[in-house]
C-alpha cells in the first residue's frame, strides 16, 4: 500500500494550494459544531482586534485603485473603515448562531431486508470562490465555509488584493488559534488571471466552484471549467401585473421591484402589464416611475400612455428584453393574457425571480405553476429573494441554475450526502 | 414583445430536437400524477402489445453485433426477448407506484414579515442521457423522467439504434395516445459521434446530462460537457475487516461484495485487512476467494499467507489499487490501523461505497465519520447500493460526484426546486 497523490494531482501553484485544502477539509468534516463555532468567535474577535492591520492594507487597494481612475462607486465598495470591519466581524457572529447543517439526516429508514439505511448531510470537501471587489465576501465566505466543514479557496478580484491578503492573514491566525487547521482558508496565490484559470481546470482537488460578480466572469468560469460550477446572480426579474389587480398595490410593489436598490440582481428589469388593467394602471405607474427617476424602455403600447405622463418612453427593442440594466431603467411591454406574460418570461427571463400583483386566486396559482424561475413572488416585491431575507443567514450567492442549489445559498447549499448502512452481516 | 429564439439556440439537429423537448417540458411541468401515471399505463401496455415489432427491430441490432465479432456478453445486455419486452414493461408499470416528487414542499415557513415562504420540488426540465447497448436503459430512462416531469433526449449507443428507434416509436405513440406531448421522450438523432458533441455543447437548452457507461465516455462527457453533468457509476469498492470483527461475516460479506456479480460498479475490488486480525482472517479468506474463483492482487503482508492457502496470491502494484476490475480479481493489503485503511480509501476509491466490518462500534463510527464516499455499509455488502434495494424503485443511474445527487438516483434526484413567496403587497 502506498499514500502516493492521486493521477489528478496538479503542481500548480493553485494545486498545491487545493492539495493543502483538501488535507484541511478532511480535518474538518468530522468536527463537532462547537470545535467550529470556538474558531469562528475567534475570528470575529481577531478581526476587531487587528482592525487596523486591515484597514491600512485596505488603503493600499483604495489608493491604487483612485490612481487608476476606478469610479467612486466601486471604490467604496472596495473601502473598509473602522466601522465596516466590526460589520464584517459582525456577519461572522451571526454565522456562528446558525445552526450547523453537517450531520443533519435527510432521509432514514429500515429497509424490508432489515438494513438501516441513513442519508446524511456531509460538507462538499474543497469549495472555490471567484469573486469581485467586495473585502466583506472575503471573510462571509471563510465563515460559512467553515461552519459548513468545507476549506475555501478564495480568489479576490487583484484590486482587492492587499485587503484580502490581511483578511485571510488575520482570519487564518484565529482558526490555528482555535486549534482547527490554518490551511481550510486560502487566499489563491497569485493575482493573475492564470490563477483562475488553474482553479477551474483542479478537477479531483476542487469540488465546486462559485463565481459571484460580473456576466462576463460568470460566463467564463461555466464555460471553461472542468470542475463543477453553481452559476449565480444573473437576473432579469419582471413584475407582471394581472388584469385584477390592486393598482395601489401593483404601484407600490412595481417602485420597491425597480427602484428600492437597482444595482443589484434582484432588481427589477421589466414591467409587463396585462391588456384589460392598462388604461388604469400605465398612466399612474409612468408617473410614479419617472418621480422614481427611472427611465421606461416600453413597447409601441407603453408608449401610447407615455404623452399623457410625466415618464420618458423610450421606443423598446428586443435587447431591452434580455438586459440586465441594473440602473434606473425599465422595460415595460404590454401583454394579452397571463400565459402571453409566461411566454415573454420563458423567452427572456434569466430565470431569477418573477413577480405577480393580482387579486385573483386562480391567476396566481397559474402564474406560479407555469414560471419556472428561482423564485415566483405573489403580490410581493422582488427584492425579498435574498439568503436574509429568507431566514438562511448570510448567503454564499443566488444559485440561477437548476442543479444542486436554486435560489438563495445558505448552509445546506454547501453540503453534499452520503448513506451509512448499518447491518448485520447482511448479504444479497 | 416578441418571442423570437433566445441567443443559446442551436439548429444543428440535437439543437432542434432539445427546443422541442423543451416545449414538451413545458407542457409536462404543471402536469398532475394522475396524467403521467396515465401515459406510463399506456407505455407499459403498447410495450406489451408492440413486443413482436420490437423483438423484430431489436434482431437486426443482434445480427449487425454478430457480424462485427462483438463478444457474447455484449450480444447478450443487447439481446431482448418477448419475455424481456414483459420485463421493461413490468418495470415501467413499477414506476407508475412511485410517489410523484413534483409538488413536493422541502420546506416552508411563515417569515417574520408575514411572507409565506415554500421551496418546492419542480422538474428539472431537459435532461439527457448518454449509455450503452442496453436497450432495457431506454425505457427506463423514459419512464423515470415522464414521472418525474422531464423530457428526454435519449442518445443511446449506436449498436442498439433499431431497437432504440422501435422502442422509442412505441413510447412515443403510447404518449401521444395519453394525450401527452410525444416529443418528451426522444431519440437523439444520428448514430454519429457527432451527436453526443452537439448534446453537450445544448447549454440553455438541455438541463442536465448523465452519462451511463464506460468509464472512457463518462470522463469526456465530464470533461466536454458545457451542459451541467451527473457523472455515474464509477465504482472502486473497498471491504474493510477491523481488527475486531466476526470471521464469519467477514468472509460472507467479502465473498458477496466481490463474487455476486462482478461486473458491476458496487462489487468490491480492494480488500484491506487489520494487521492484528490478519493471520487469523487472510488463510481463511483466501481460501474463500480461490473457491470463488477470485484471484488476489496481494501485496507482501497478503501473499506471505498465500502459500498455505489454495489461492493463487499475484503482486500487487499501484496500478491494482485503483483499478476497477469488473471480474473475479481483487486487490488486497494489510494495513496497521483503521485509520490506515481510511488513508488508502481517500488516496485509491472513487468514492463509490465501501464497507467495515466490525464488532466495534467504536471502529465503526470513525469509520462513518472519516470515510467520504457515497455509501458506507457497515457490516454488509457492498452489493446494497442501488437504488432498488435503496426503496428508490428503479434508478437512473448512481452518482459518484457530490454536487446535485450523491449515491442511486431516484425520483427526486430528477428534480429542482423554486420558492414560491406569497404576500399582500409585501416591499423591503
Amino acid at each position: 500500500m502506498t499514500t502516493s497523490p492521486s493521477p489528478q494531482e496538479s503542481l500548480s501553484p493553485v494545486g498545491r494550494a487545493a492539495r493543502l485544502a483538501r488535507s484541511a477539509a478532511e480535518q474538518l468534516a468530522p468536527l463537532p459544531r462547537a470545535a467550529k463555532d470556538a474558531a469562528l468567535l475567534a475570528v470575529a474577535d481577531a478581526l476587531e482586534a487587528r482592525t487596523d492591520e486591515i484597514v491600512r492594507a485596505n488603503a493600499e487597494d483604495v489608493a491604487r485603485a483612485r490612481e487608476n481612475g476606478t469610479s467612486e462607486s466601486i471604490v467604496d465598495r472596495l473601502t473598509l473603515t473602522p466601522e465596516r470591519v466590526r460589520a464584517i466581524a459582525a456577519d461572522v457572529r451571526d454565522v456562528v448562531a446558525l445552526p450547523d447543517p453537517v450531520g443533519e439526516v435527510v432521509r432514514g429508514s429500515t429497509l424490508p431486508n432489515g438494513l438501516d439505511l441513513r442519508q446524511v448531510r456531509v460538507p462538499l470537501g474543497v469549495v472555490g470562490i471567484v469573486y469581485e471587489a467586495r473585502p466583506n465576501v472575503t471573510a462571509d465566505a471563510a465563515a460559512l465555509c467553515l461552519k459548513s466543514g468545507n476549506a475555501v479557496l478564495l480568489r479576490g478580484s487583484s484590486s482587492a488584493y492587499a485587503s484580502n491578503t490581511a483578511l485571510v492573514q488575520v482570519i487564518r491566525d484565529a482558526v490555528a488559534e482555535a486549534g482547527l487547521p490554518a490551511d481550510a482558508v486560502q487566499l489563491v496565490p497569485g493575482e493573475s488571471r492564470e490563477s483562475v484559470q488553474e482553479l477551474m481546470r483542479a478537477r479531483g482537488l476542487v469540488d465546486v466552484l462559485i463565481p459571484r460578480g460580473g456576466a462576463g466572469l460568470i460566463r467564463t468560469v461555466v464555460e471553461q471549467s472542468t470542475v463543477p460550477v453553481i452559476e449565480t446572480g444573473t437576473g432579469n426579474c419582471h413584475v407582471y401585473v394581472d388584469a385584477e389587480a390592486d393598482l395601489d398595490m401593483a404601484v407600490s410593489v412595481l417602485i420597491n421591484s425597480k427602484a428600492q436598490r437597482p444595482s443589484v440582481c434582484n432588481s427589477a428589469e421589466t414591467l409587463l402589464v396585462h391588456r384589460d388593467i392598462a388604461a388604469a394602471f400605465l398612466p399612474r405607474a409612468l408617473d410614479a416611475l419617472a418621480e422614481a427617476g427611472v427611465t421606461v424602455h416600453g413597447d409601441e403600447a407603453v408608449a401610447a400612455y407615455g404623452d399623457d405622463s410625466k415618464a420618458t418612453v423610450v421606443a423598446a427593442t428586443d435587447e431591452d428584453w434580455e438586459t440586465e440594466y441594473l440602473s434606473y431603467d425599465i422595460a415595460a411591454a404590454v401583454v394579452d393574457s397571463l400565459d402571453g406574460a409566461v411566454a415573454h418570461i420563458r423567452c427572456w427571463s434569466s430565470g431569477h425571480t418573477e413577480a405577480i400583483v393580482t387579486t385573483s386566486q386562480a391567476a396566481a396559482r397559474r402564474f406560479t405553476q407555469l414560471v419556472d424561475s428561482t423564485t415566483v413572488a405573489v403580490n410581493a416585491s422582488t427584492r425579498f429573494t435574498d439568503g436574509g431575507q429568507f431566514g438562511f443567514g448570510a448567503e454564499i450567492g443566488i444559485s440561477t441554475q437548476k442543479l444542486h442549489a436554486r435560489g438563495p445559498m445558505g448552509l445546506p447549499e454547501l453540503t453534499s450526502t452520503k448513506y451509512i448502512l448499518t447491518g448485520d452481516g447482511h448479504i444479497r
